[in-house]
């Protein structure tokens, strides 16, 4: 009896990672949604979460049971699709765990154990959100979010935290090293991406000055700057490339996502945006592009947001919310791990011609009801010669 | 025509109140959630919503709609299982109706009218979320949050209320008797709960002191106090028992749920925590047991919580909330009342051996992420061997 349960257990997983995925019947043209979720915590192993011992648990309950997996990293490597998660056990602790996949759109399985970050003197209470960068320096790093309880917090404030930058690396995925943390001037860091290439011989990283805990406070938007190493990395100067802005679908805060992705017209960014509303905080994705020269140059600033929440993505732990910090490019298709409502992962996929052309050639936010009608009507005009 | 609709209407509620619930296909192991909602709006007899009389309501329009129940306090009583129901109009005030079922799983009906709480000189403007106990004593004890509107309000600030514990007590479940509220020393009070044996000849409460209304500001956590009687209950000194904790599940507030369940190795407490997120509070149940001799003394944590919102649970008046403050132990079976998102109530079956489990083989909250992971590496390895 024990046993069936745990057989059947068992073979209810095998059946989820089996599955297939198809895409879904989406319109936008840009991007590609897929019917099923990659992965959820129903993807991972029953060992990961039951005692499957009868004696020592004869009501085959959950020991340890995990509430979420959301906003991974992702790297293609060694001829696989690579998902570096952000795993939430019911404590709410977040850890990493890698899966991998073949099609890179299903089949997802976890890899090795969970990842045991080294620890730094001033251990981390929290880690979330890896962005995996392959440099030209040879190494695999990671990026992280790294929080620990806020040591000025008023007596009885037992939410408030700090955020930096936590970083390792690794060459093989396997054995990672810890580095310090990014040390920077401008505040607390969340959404910390390392570029891919050195810019004039020094590593560059996307970063996201902040002063509060949850809002970015008088800070905020997409900066960029640089340091001259990684094993005691510190930025001095920190140039804000994307602004949040006001009436937009960043107007409360944004950050980059994954590092970009190179192409012959510049690089393509995918990040988030955030807006306040009456049920909370609503994040969505957006896109811009960069100079291939200057870093810092946006030469390319799609209006409005690229993906927002659709149906189920909707709702979960912390509903209204997509967020991304993971992509892969292969052979020209574009694979986007992006999490819905901090609950689950999802993929879409696209082509580097498909994001270059939507990012040259969707129009710009005017900023203005009246010119964003404007735009419309020429755009309604303009088919009416095609529709006769 | 006029009647047809009448009777339509009381015959989909007789076909509602009669359906038979089933365990759905969780694979918790330490809690069986059901298929079906155990009472909704749509629970109430028509006659309690429409006025049914053509003459003066020819359109068979709603007079009193009812708007969500939630949040019943549970007790067993002579043969029954009896839901002490938080009930809400369209006009938002809440009140309190009793239901009740020979199963305790399904078949719920409302049982006479909603109740007439004997009004005090300070007239309750809102009441909710009533614990039964039944006491040593013999009486059967409510209680229950009162608010009121704050007399401290500045000009314009409808919003701002105070809170206190009413008590109201009976023997039979349908009349009575109203007792001055609690009087404590540690600011407002919600979610206090009569525990159903006498302490040193006192009685004995769990409290949540509280500075703010929504917030529980500096103070927190569940604290214990003892009385000399309930006819003028007082509480001079409040200790906290379970205090809120840095990034936990309740991190921001926690609250007792019902009294506790003895079992011959401690006291089953069920109780809710609350976090922040960027869409709002998110309330989950956790459990925890207190010593036997010393009923502050908690003698096991299980880490992280015991439910959380799933699936349509997410979604209600106010989202993302599990709220609990009924369960009936049985024959060592367990039934847990609980409502989601301030909308509807549901039920979970357990026993007492199966808590008692839970309670003391989860591994507690570590505290730490890399905790967190090493405890997962330890059960995943543990399992290995079980797997070959």
């Amino acid at each position: 009896m024990f046993q069936d349960k745990v057989n059947q257990l068992l073979v209810n997983h095998q059946q989820l990672v089996s599955k297939q995925n198809q895409p879904d019947n989406g319109t936008e043209g840009y991007v590609q949604r897929y019917q099923n979720e990659v992965f959820t915590p129903a993807h991972f192993p029953p060992q990961w979460i039951y005692d499957l011992n009868e004696s020592s648990n004869p009501h085959l309950a959950k020991r340890l049971g995990i509430n979420a997996v959301f906003n991974p990293g992702a790297i293609f490597f060694e001829g696989k699709f690579y998902l570096m998660m952000r795993v939430e056990g019911y404590d709410r602790k977040s850890f990493f765990v890698l899966a991998s996949s073949q099609t890179g759109v299903d089949q997802f399985e976890v890899e090795g154990l969970p990842i045991a970050i080294p620890q730094l003197e001033d251990r981390d209470v929290n880690v979330y959100d890896m962005r995996l960068t392959q440099h030209q320096d040879g190494y695999i790093y990671g990026t992280f979010c790294v929080e620990r309880k806020d040591p000025d917090a008023k007596a009885g404030d037992e939410s408030s935290a700090v955020a930096a930058c936590g970083i390792i690396r690794s060459k093989d995925l396997k054995s990672w090293e810890r580095l310090p943390d990014l040390i920077t001037y401008s505040g607390q860091q969340r959404n910390v991406v390392l570029h891919p290439e050195f810019v004039d011989g020094k590593y560059a990283l996307y970063t996201r000055p902040q002063d509060g805990f949850i809002d970015t406070g008088k800070g905020g938007g997409i900066g960029f700057g640089l340091t001259e190493n990684m094993e005691n990395a510190e930025v001095k100067e920190e140039i804000i490339l994307d602004p949040k802005k006001y009436h937009t679908i960043k107007e409360v805060k944004n950050g980059q996502g994954p590092a970009p992705i190179k192409t012959d017209k510049g690089w393509l960014h995918l990040a988030h945006g955030v807006r306040n509303t009456a049920a909370g905080l609503r994040y969505v994705l957006y896109m811009f592009m960069t100079d291939l020269e200057d870093l810092t140059k946006v030469i390319a600033r799609p209006g409005g947001y690229f993906m927002a929440p659709e149906g189920g993505e909707r709702v979960g732990d912390v509903g209204n919310v997509l967020f991304v910090n993971g992509w892969i490019e292969q052979e020209g298709k574009i694979f986007i791990y992006y999490a819905s409502s901090d609950t689950r992962i999802h993929v879409a996929t696209s082509s580097v011609d498909q994001l270059v052309d939507y990012c040259l050639n969707t129009p710009e936010d005017p900023y203005f009801s009246s010119d964003s009608v404007a735009q419309r009507i020429a755009l309604i005009q303009q088919n009416e010669t095609v529709l006769v």
